[in-house]
């Protein structure tokens, strides 16, 4: 028994076209509806017959759907499902894959009033963007944190745990605002590290570009990995998530002087008792399934 | 014709011991001598057979050494090469593979007086450490920087830079000052940036830390193999290329601070701007061999 026969997924990008894909493995029976708001977006659709209907409206995609899957920058959801609203059937679900939970669910709520609305959020990804980037295994053995708002009715939330059960990912359930706490610190704060050094390294003048991309290998190539993530997508995490970020990165700006001042003042063993500390959770992770367990991510180092 | 016939090689870790494995395969005739100040690793070494020697002190290890090559951390070269100054041969080149150059060279020219010295830096490494750690092929393709003093022996340098391009190397020529301003940029800095990352996430009371290590697929696990490294050799750099390193740390947090106001005040045109100009530096650094093309680091995603 599925949990859902109807699915619409609105968004066919990274996350959307894996969506797709996974659906279509797992679930190979379900009716799936695309629509994406860029034509040519749903051109490579048609063209990679990655959905059983293309709809060319975001009202015309609904229209008989049994479950509704908002796959867009988290600052899109409300404007995107104020246009479908009119058009949804009264007994659908509508979820989104959102990296944001509160002001997700804030946004449906307003513009969806009397739906069912069980928000989610898979955590999983990869630098790419667009729906030539996505791949059914993409939530394989990945989190998928479900964020019903209070009183949810149980029936409902069950059958969206079920659906990304079948894409493969564990469940977990949260409620919205400690998710968003969560992930500040697990996700959004990372990046904006990330994105906050490639961008000091690349304006500095005295070291060159050049030599910043020809010596990355010391340590700096990681953080360009995630500082390739797409630029609407962050945009919108860091705007609407604004609260916990900044309340994230006041911390680490804190712990950050602290460090600074032991290295202007030669504490050593400061140092040294920190670094020892932040090793034992790279094994934690990786004991726990995480991340991979080879060396250096499993680069190749054979040349 | 090989650049060096008695190498001696003192500290035996993740990178003395790359050092050995890629000399034997490379240049199997040239005899290894290896030192390590700690009885464990000596029998390590002895019972992996990566030398031909394994010597009891430093002194007894360059007694007819052409080529001795320091790889312990850079706090402790002054100190160990001090403990062989009275053995080595007048003829021998002393070299190193320490992150930071230019303290490097004031140490081991006031422990050698008179010895012919070539520090070098190969950008290359895993978050391992210790003997078993290494691996023959770390340095093939990584770029190895050698840092001549001003009027170094043009012969002794071109040798140096040989036994690196037969370990696989590519290699470029630097000064010691400019090197630990790059270094500081492209490797000292992210990991100090990781180290405190992962320090502030693990140090949160709202968010348990069983929480940070489930969700880290969402961009914190890229941190924690960087701040997985050998503590000791970090401690050393960052108090041993201070002044760089705290310059490039005030530059990141200036733009740290901007970053924080634009999602403050709601600057979403600055953020998206930085974000599309940090997408380009990863493509240059994947289009020149630096880095692995394969999304998410080639992580397997089959579960």
């Amino acid at each position: 028994m599925l949990p859902f026969a109807r699915i619409t997924i609105i968004g066919i990008g990274l996350i959307g076209s894996s969506v797709a894909r996974a659906t279509r493995k797992a679930m190979p029976t379900a009716r799936i509806t695309a629509y994406d708001a860029d034509p040519a977006v749903r051109e490579t659709v048609r063209a990679l017959d990655l959905a059983d209907d293309v709809a060319d409206t975001a009202g015309a995609s609904v229209i008989d759907a049994d479950f509704v899957i908002l796959c867009v920058p988290v600052g899109a959801m409300g404007a995107v499902a104020a246009e479908f609203a009119d058009d949804l059937p009264g007994d659908a679900i509508v979820s989104d894959v959102g990296s944001c939970k509160g002001s997700v669910l804030a946004a449906l709520t307003e513009a969806l009033p009397g739906a069912t609305i069980i928000p989610a959020h898979p955590v999983a990804g990869t630098e790419r963007s667009g729906p030539e980037a996505g791949f059914a295994t993409l939530f394989q053995k990945r989190w998928c944190i479900v964020t019903p708002p209070e009183g949810a009715d149980a029936l409902a939330v069950e059958r969206v745990a079920e659906f990304w059960r079948r894409l493969g990912a564990d469940v977990e359930l949260m409620a919205p605002d400690h998710h968003d706490r969560v992930l500040a610190v697990t996700s959004h704060l990372p990046h904006l590290i990330a994105y906050t050094i490639v961008g000091t390294a690349s304006d500095l003048e005295e070291v060159t570009q050049s030599e910043v991309i020809k010596y990355s290998a010391g340590g700096f190539r990681d953080f360009t990995r995630i500082a390739a993530s797409d630029p609407t997508m962050w945009r919108d995490v860091f705007l609407t998530n604004r609260e916990a970020v900044l309340e994230m990165l006041q911390r680490f700006s804190e712990d950050l002087s602290q460090l600074q001042r032991a290295i202007r003042w030669g504490k050593g063993d400061e140092l040294f008792d920190l670094f020892s500390r932040t090793r034992t959770i790279r094994r934690s992770i990786i004991d726990q399934g995480q991340d991979d367990a080879r060396e250096d991510f499993g680069r190749n180092h054979e040349g």
